[in-house]
């Protein structure tokens, strides 16, 4: 396992291929800087004796111990161990912890391409090739983004349907050496800095579309790659330090006729397999926010206690009513995870043939559960924003710049009227309440939520599954039989 | 294990203490024969093969097979199976299966009866008392009912502030034999088809409070109780006949200077102890809420479901999205459940120490999961009606008669304009909507809503427990460590 | 003007075409007592110096003076009026006043049949027969229904495509004399104690779709014509009365190949203007629900507010802040009313040309205001309900039966334990109670709900009508022009 | 009346008494700019022959043309014209107009100073000096803001129980020829862009609270005052440039003991009229919200239907019913302005005594139907922001930056890769999406939603105004009679 420092180390040596702001920048830019502080934290968690039980495993390859965020789940104990040690990292930062994509990728491209090795039709030993590159993943302890999101063009029609085929990443030649490939993957969070993007198709496909059902891995400052990189950062502090600075990126991904070996394909024209792996990456993906998205509502809870304790309104009925919300969206949604992880098993929905086995035997978590509570929090996240909106008060709208808090002209008078709660220091105050604005009333906090949303998949994606995935008629037939009605034909 | 026939024999010799509609009535009256077809289902589950697993136990006092509703949980698995258990049998009835409050009650008094003997002022040994009515009641396989909710007179006043001091169950007369009890117990459900009744307190209680903290267990036709009973039926069908006839009843129960032995106390005076009691039957209580309120989604699911078939409207988004609302609502409620069963440990939360040991070692579900599932579905009961409503459109709410559906003069016109799907035989669209009728549109129905929304405690009620019992202070201290602000003393 | 006993003389001597359970029945069957006590009380306040400015217009073809729920609104002041009357006489009875269906639909047809004339096509002298008619009818002082609701059998096919071409009425065959009409309308208010019926279509046509683009009127107990009559009753009180016994009826009223005269007939194969009919009664009709929404809010107001009352609970946070809810619906439901009679015009929505005129100059509110404030109150039912019970608690589901109130082996122990504020007379909360029951514990309170919530237009009939009326472009344009886009071509 | 060019002259020559991120600064500084253009614009529109009807009044005064902003209300008329011209000015900016707090101030003190000088207490001829201000003000065309938010300090104590008795303004001094105040107005829009500030207070008074009871004129470059300024920018555009700057200022408003003559004094101890100063001028406010609320929906309307169009989805259901429910919330708060207009009287609300005549006659609106279109659209907010991140999709989150979009390296591949929809320019969809960031995903836009919660009273303030003011017996009468309740006592 690295250290921050090795991690670190490595990206100063990649090809500069990030472009953000009009610049080609270094991986170590300053704009960087929040984000690699984020990432480095998961070496650290390795290391700490505090977390190190939760945040390695132990590689089913080599026996070796791993970061865990590059382990392929064996059993329903590790899917509970990635959910907590998720919502352990997210409370250090409060926000995302970023390294999510790659063991989530992993693992579907895991099952994926064992199922499609063993078609007599395999155009490479995808699996083996999977196997290959993941053992040497995990010794080296990368850290691996996944690029799904296609840029779908014309939103209703199919990837083949387009105007232009490139609006879903796809196979343009297949050489006798490897294939190349042309597209845009969006919204990819942390591909710059990341040491390896694991790409999957972005939904499900059909006859005609087996140039679409492409998985592979590559290294991000790989030649034929750009990357558009927009960071995010909260705003600089000049006197009222924070604990942490944090920040993050997002990649747009161009692949420019960007040539891969085949040892690196895990995947390339089975329409059936590549939808699959584009639900798996989402059901493991989803299962991961049953882990971060608690740790949000954390964050929100401590928010709305602290905003409440300052404005002295921490008993009143509507305060705690609001509290309680807050505690059932996120408790409710690491129910769903940990509900989704003890009933895990090696199987996925198939439709019309319900749940089937599928995969070399590692661990998929339950659809229906790691769905419904994906789509709560998803969805409460503008609400949760009303409520600390609510509880607040205007006091974050307005309140003065740093440079005033400080300006010996206004500072006495300022600390004076700020003040709302005298047992509690104004410093801190002052700290909470600019640290609040970071967090809901600054760009920053605009994309987080959109992330928060979207990320994922959007709710109307939860619902698809949802509805699609639930056995419906069972629950039909509950009502034939209690109504006397005759029943439905086997 | 007795059978149903053992059990109405048993109900056919009690003494006639009920009273309705302005009569004294048998506990075998027909008023009450749907609630007695519901009861009747939990004995036949423990005899019937596919079902037996689930439905019964091994006793912890005696290592025999009881039926699961009187056992004492001694382990997750446990708790996981009155779960499953309680959606199983809800599911063949439509609504609640009636039986979940006596064990309930009987794991609160155990746990507390428990403690309060320990104490050198303990006036009878309570939980001897308690171990062999429970090896009594357990080995004759009876049905129990709890008393818990009082009538409460003014309700921002406490017991001891009433006007009337018999606002809340209380001892009025200590003698060396037993103790003197009067007051009233309202809503309980049930209790004049059971064989026993549980008593328990109300809520927390202080000083001055201590003739209302009494636990006790009474037979149901016992001299010196009236009971005042509402029955609630279903429409009785001339034609259509359903596949199950139910019903329900609820109790005025009225405790008329009424003597108990001190053999059946199991509580008496203890103020903290009875607090508990009050606050671990509704925590057993909610959790049971798991099991039935999955079920009553499935239910609503299902007409939903045929709604929108029957309609043709099922491939409707509109549709899709209210079915995956009611799945989410349902199997959230669920995930709580199992969380709360797999969580629970011999403990319970007091204020000022958090989670303390409790109880000699059964099992006691995580509060938190099982307030945030029973609030969530507690809540969402009419939001589920707005959605059956909104599927299935103004039929329901005019639909002929059963008899105009049979009169020559009308019945083939009205099959004529009825038919809303050709491939939907006419008399299974009309049973369907008879029921629908029943379930949503009907004084059965309102009644049921009000149970669902208020039983095992209002929405307002898990919120407090919530707010109360949260480690919020650890939240806050989250947003301390990153805003920077100084930390709280420990 | 007639008097309530006129009214009830003249339906005595109707024809019995009207069947229920399975029996027919005549106008004045004690079943019908409740509905036709409300229909009095349209005639008594026309008569009472109170409220005879309101409820009564003069005739804008005999300068007399009419009831105004006969009346052509001439200017915005008329429908000012038209909503206070109904909001006045609704509180009067706690619900529906069910006369507005005769306004609505002769206002739709009186413009209707203006611009339906106007063509050298026009079968008969549409808007002549009509004035004719409208002129015996305000004289006579009649009440009509409208028949507009189609059974439409498969909901996703348009008319002409349904296997059976009678799931919308439609002209079978035109005569020299007259017409021929098969099919069936149904969840027809008060048809059953109507004197007229008036028959428009269901939804905008297209061509081919002609033989359903028919508009007439008939007495509701013609020849050709059965009806069958699903009555709602409240429970009968045996000790507690009531202030006044309420009641409704719906009927599916059944056209058996039934003749009508040209005479009587406004519309027949104009698909355009049969739209327009389909729309403007229904916008006549949604504008009405601005006066009884209101007044249905005004009871639900009263009925939480005494709820809580009795309850002790009024003073406290969470109460208010429900009846706050409560008063915002009504209040802007009063409003978007309110508006949409201010801004009335003689006009009506074309779609690809906006608003033009149309019709004889008589009044027609403004289409947006009016849906949206029969969306919001339509779909504020279910929630009213669950507010009813969250203050109400669990007492209405379980309250004694009237008769155990009066026993003399229980009276005295239920006054005592259901007493909850001293300072209410004992003998009022059990009224106030019952009534509560009556209200939304009962089948006719489940009926009522489905009424409210799709009685003229579902919540998705009048989205549909606002996303389609609105001017879209118009806020697009304010966009363009803000984020410096090129404009749209005009 | 002034002209765009010389308010931006007057506002050059004040007094430098602005305080922003640690500097003095200008009123015409570059940070001020935005906010001065959009100030700007209502000396534009009263000019413009397209909307000098709307945007000017005639004085009641003097006879001549002024600046509606600056007019007392004399009718209904009046308040219609106020909430439409500040519907169409919003409409020009895509945000708050920001001169609407000097008119809802200078109506309220208008009716407190004529009722306050009635007494034969008064200290000076508070309405005397009014009309003299106003008169001056008037014909000058100059802009006031209104200064009411105090600090408050610990929120749930009154302002007399504050340990620092300068939580709220109040006069710390009398003298013979004026008064000195003390405190800090916070959150006070446009005040660093004002000619004039109205000092109104913050809330109801009682006995020992009259220093608190202050109303006041007074330039807002005056001696004794310092201002906080916080500026609100939109991010500059580099390349693509929006059809308008806007921008907007807060400040923290320093009352240094500062001394105000007597003839800028309007109130000066009365409590009573203290209290209701603070109400009418919240009233006024929220009425003026009835035009800018609908703005802002119509600008989110737009904006969510131009995301639909380019997203290519305007035409599918789940869009349409956002777009429905957008409309509704602009429309319902619209309707509820128009009928507290219609409604309007020169009258308030008196706890115990209902509503009473008040004021030289000038109209107040209804205060019910102000308030719950307040309320319904201020919690709309959050969800409106819920609606454009569904439509918009996680796009605007990871927007490129405009010099990515330049970059001859980049240019013509993300212009390749953004495109959704070939029927719209690129650069307008660029343009749109630059926008779209702008006003949900920044600062400005954070700070923005908790002005539209907040701004003119939050929700739980309206619904406080609701409750009380609101006729509940009236309507608990309704149920009385219904239910056979014996009567209130009159």
């Amino acid at each position: 396992m690295r250290t921050r420092a090795q991690y670190l180390e490595r990206l100063s040596k990649m090809n500069r291929n990030l472009y953000s702001n009009g610049e080609k920048i270094d991986r170590l830019d300053p704009r960087q800087e929040g984000a690699l502080n984020v990432m480095g934290l998961t070496f650290d968690a390795a290391w700490d004796p505090a977390s190190k039980d939760l945040c390695t495993a132990t590689s089913h390859i080599t026996g070796e111990t791993i970061n865990r965020f590059n382990h392929i789940h064996q059993n329903s104990e590790d899917l509970h161990k990635k959910q907590d040690m998720t919502r352990l990292l997210c409370n250090k930062v409060g926000g995302c912890i970023q390294r999510c994509m790659g063991i989530d990728a992993a693992n579907a491209i895991n099952a994926v391409s064992y199922e499609a090795q063993k078609s007599p039709k395999a155009k490479t030993a995808y699996h083996d090739n999977f196997l290959k590159w993941l053992e040497w993943f995990q010794s080296e302890d990368l850290v691996a983004s996944c690029a799904q999101t296609d840029v779908k063009g014309e939103r209703l029609k199919r990837p083949a349907e387009q105007i232009d085929p490139d609006m879903y990443v796809h196979v343009v030649e297949e050489r006798s050496d490897g294939i190349v490939v042309r597209g845009s993957k969006v919204h990819i969070s942390e591909a710059s800095i990341s040491d390896e993007i694991l790409v999957v198709p972005n939904r499900a496909l059909q006859k005609g579309e087996e140039s679409y059902a492409v998985c592979f891995a590559v290294p991000s400052d790989y030649e034929g790659i750009k990357q558009v990189v927009h960071y995010h950062l909260n705003r600089k502090r000049d006197f009222f330090q924070k604990g942490i600075e944090t920040g993050y990126t997002d990649s747009y991904i161009i692949f420019d006729d960007c040539f891969i070996p085949w040892e690196r394909v895990f995947l390339c024209g089975e329409i059936q397999h590549g939808g699959i792996a584009a639900l798996l990456f989402a059901l493991f993906h989803r299962h991961s926010y049953s882990g971060c998205k608690p740790a949000a509502l954390d964050y929100v809870i401590g928010m709305a206690g602290l905003a409440a304790d300052i404005n002295g309104i921490d008993k009143t009925h509507h305060v705690r009513e609001m509290l309680s919300r807050l505690i059932m969206t996120g408790e409710l949604g690491y129910a769903a995870g940990y509900t989704a992880s003890a009933l895990a098993k090696p199987e996925v929905y198939m439709p019309g043939m319900g749940m089937v086995p599928y995969g070399p035997g590692s661990y998929i978590p339950n659809s229906i559960y790691a769905n419904v509570g994906r789509c709560l929090t998803g969805e409460a996240v503008f609400h949760e924003q009303e409520i600390l909106c609510n509880i607040a008060g205007g006091m974050p709208a307005t309140f003065p710049f740093e440079k005033d808090l400080m300006n010996p002209e206004t500072k006495a008078l300022l600390e004076k009227y700020l003040n709302r709660n005298p047992k509690i220091p104004i410093e801190d105050q002052i700290k909470f309440w600019l640290n609040f604005i970071d967090f809901g009333l600054s760009g920053y906090a605009g994309t987080s939520q959109y992330g928060n949303y979207h990320g994922g998949g959007s709710p109307i994606m939860e619902q698809i599954a949802i509805t699609t995935q639930y056995d419906l008629e069972s629950k039909k037939d509950i009502v034939r039989e209690i109504a006397g009605m005759s029943q439905r034909k086997k």
